[in-house]
């Protein structure tokens, strides 16, 4: 099997500015196409240190793929380095200028003259067209080894790795793949999960991971063939109640809510207080949810909830805003306001302060008004003021989805 | 100075499940404690390449700091890794099994066998208390040279890096620091930006960095001294329009926000179509936002606008929802229902579908009502769906906060 590693090239991620998400996006291309990373790393925009650290990995890997550097200003230095480690010269590659060109005509912009640089690349490589940008991707391939150097930029880096680097290692190298399904689960704590499902742990052969995130805990099973890992999710599956799985590999709560309200023909609304309209913002981050999705209402203030839901001020001051009665008034008003057939409507403490013995930071509300009518849950969350927001809305999300 | 190499540990990582924010925050951690990463890498977690990684990085680094793997399940075989290499058995510690013992007990849940293991550790090695989970950090010093494992979970992390890691570092290493300044824009483009700027970058001496991100750029000033990075800041500051800066360094948006709301002493809400609840949620993200947000309403169809805000349907029949007659009717709605001093009101498509040649993807009204009344923008921006929703509402936070 190659053995491939991953160089990012910048100062910025190393001082912690910019979270490296090229990372994740290079390794989950390179494990559906059955090449999995070996390993990464993140060094400093500095000549030397490049050159050092990637003339050691051009020894050490079959494949080296580098990001960053490649842009035309004075701290991009990855091509500079490039030519040194490989003993090339740069030369004016001409395809790759009449693309640049081409690209500034389409833009209707000026062209600056700084960015004629970037149609030099050095010799014996392969420019890679950048579909979003101007920097050339650079190819090389010497004694059965692979080199890439690509920009740093996500939207530039990735449609070139699509198009380009997967065809090429998948060409040179025959994939042995590690076949591997996740289980999502939601609303069941991570040791009762790894305790429940002991049995089905200890029988299977392959390996097997829990994932906790947010609340929810994935569940991954490897093997070496897509029917070892059904066997042995099937098994999971018996263990674990329906309710709590919202889906599998990449699925999301907010797919499954998008599917499910498609598919149930009814239109929704939303009530939100202590999510501060959190919930119809990921609804909305579905394009087509305007076809169920008819708007709602962030009732932040005491004020909102009575003038816009109609919420008794008595049952505001016998049961408090953070209160089942409170979020049943919530609901059915964010119904009778927005005539919808479903609702979802959620009060509670996000914290960091506002909490009480009684009533402690994370205690939320969920009301949801679905195809069994209403479903009132009583949730304690953990964390941060953030945290509890997306918790409150994910577990809302799923709680109206299982009831379409 | 000290050569630090931090090492991941985790296929989630290098199969792309995960995205390291740890190395993020260790990056800027340690950039501010004046004692920065060299590099840094992920690996498999695989005993063998672990254990070789580690040899090599305590053989050519001052320091080295290790996450992931040392939780209690049989995929955790860090610790294990770290025995092999320094040649040490694994010993009960007493102090550290009381302590999650402690935990247990006030989290008044029982306490599963299998935690039992994280109380082994390395001869030699002094366990960190982990605040936040049951798995201890573990340190080793020999030679000058300073070994950290600490666990994978962010949360359980940080906190042990903030309180024993770093002041161990700064014990043992005279920080020097390379100082920094970030001037943080919006509302001009990069490359007009590094034009208008172009004199101010000859004459410094020192790197300055141009980053973009999210219709937003920062333009990082390098140096010295401070008053070597103030010099060159105030050149800057000179060239650029105060209204398209909106903080310097860690600042954002949404605090600034957040602050001139405080101090404008104002109530406000909102009415949002295109952002779904964005803009709201993310006034809501600051704790003490209650203070003057009252809440609103996401208008996402036609009848939430004139049924909740009261646009004309002549308006919408006339202008279309995407229109500066539209967001008008919206804002002065909003603020009528919502009786608030201050209001944003957004209309625009989101996309990828919807657009038209007159009214494209990314185009949005922005109006906001602040100290001088009604402000109206057009604006285009580029990106997917979720990218044009956080541009606008970034910049229609912007556009209040600057008027207040």
């Amino acid at each position: 099997m190659a053995k491939i590693i991953y160089v990012a090239i910048g100062n910025e991620i190393l001082i912690g500015k910019i979270i490296n998400t090229n990372e994740s996006f290079i390794g989950t291309r390179l494990t559906s196409a059955g090449i999995p990373l070996e390993s990464s790393m993140t060094i400093k925009d500095d000549k030397e240190i490049i050159m050092k650290t990637l003339e050691d990995c051009w020894e050490h890997y079959d494949v080296v793929i580098v990001t960053g550097g490649l842009g035309p200003t004075h701290d991009d230095v990855t091509k500079y380095a490039i030519c040194d480690l490989f003993n090339k010269e740069l030369h004016f590659d001409s395809s790759v200028w009449e693309a640049i060109q081409k690209m500034y005509e389409m833009k209707d912009t000026p062209l600056p003259e700084i960015v004629k640089t970037q149609a030099e690349i050095p010799q014996e490589f392969t420019p890679l067209p950048n579909k979003k940008g101007t920097a050339p991707g650079l190819y090389y391939s010497a004694n059965n080894k692979h080199f890439f150097a690509l920009p740093g930029v996500p939207s530039e880096m990735k449609s070139m790795f699509v198009e380009h680097v997967i065809p090429i290692l998948q060409k040179n190298f025959s994939a042995h793949p590690i076949f591997q399904k996740t289980i999502r689960t939601i609303g069941i704590p991570e040791s009762a999960l790894y305790t429940d499902t002991q049995n089905v742990q200890e029988t299977a052969q392959t390996k097997i991971a829990f994932l906790p995130k947010s609340g929810m805990v994935d569940i991954r099973v490897y093997g070496t063939s897509e029917q070892e890992i059904e066997e042995i999710i099937t098994k999971f599956l018996k263990k674990i109640p329906s309710k709590n799985i919202y889906g599998f590999d990449d699925d999301t709560i907010e797919e499954l809510f998008h599917k499910k309200m498609i598919a149930s023909r009814k239109t929704i609304s939303a009530a939100e207080s202590c999510t501060g309209g959190l919930i119809q913002s990921l609804i909305t981050d579905n394009a087509g949810s305007s076809e169920y999705f008819l708007g709602g209402v962030v009732s932040y203030s005491n004020e909102a909830k009575m003038k816009l839901l109609g919420v008794k001020e008595s049952t505001l001051e016998k049961f408090g805003a953070v209160s089942e009665d409170t979020v049943r008034e919530m609901v059915l008003g964010v119904q009778e306001l927005m005539g919808c057939d479903y609702a979802i409507a959620v009060s509670g403490i996000a914290g960091p302060d506002g909490g009480t013995d009684d009533k402690p930071v994370g205690l939320v509300y969920i009301v949801t008004f679905g195809k069994t009518g209403l479903v009132i849950t009583k949730n304690n969350f953990s964390g941060t003021r953030i945290e509890v927001k997306m918790k409150t809305a994910l577990t809302a999300m799923h709680q109206l989805a299982i009831n379409t």
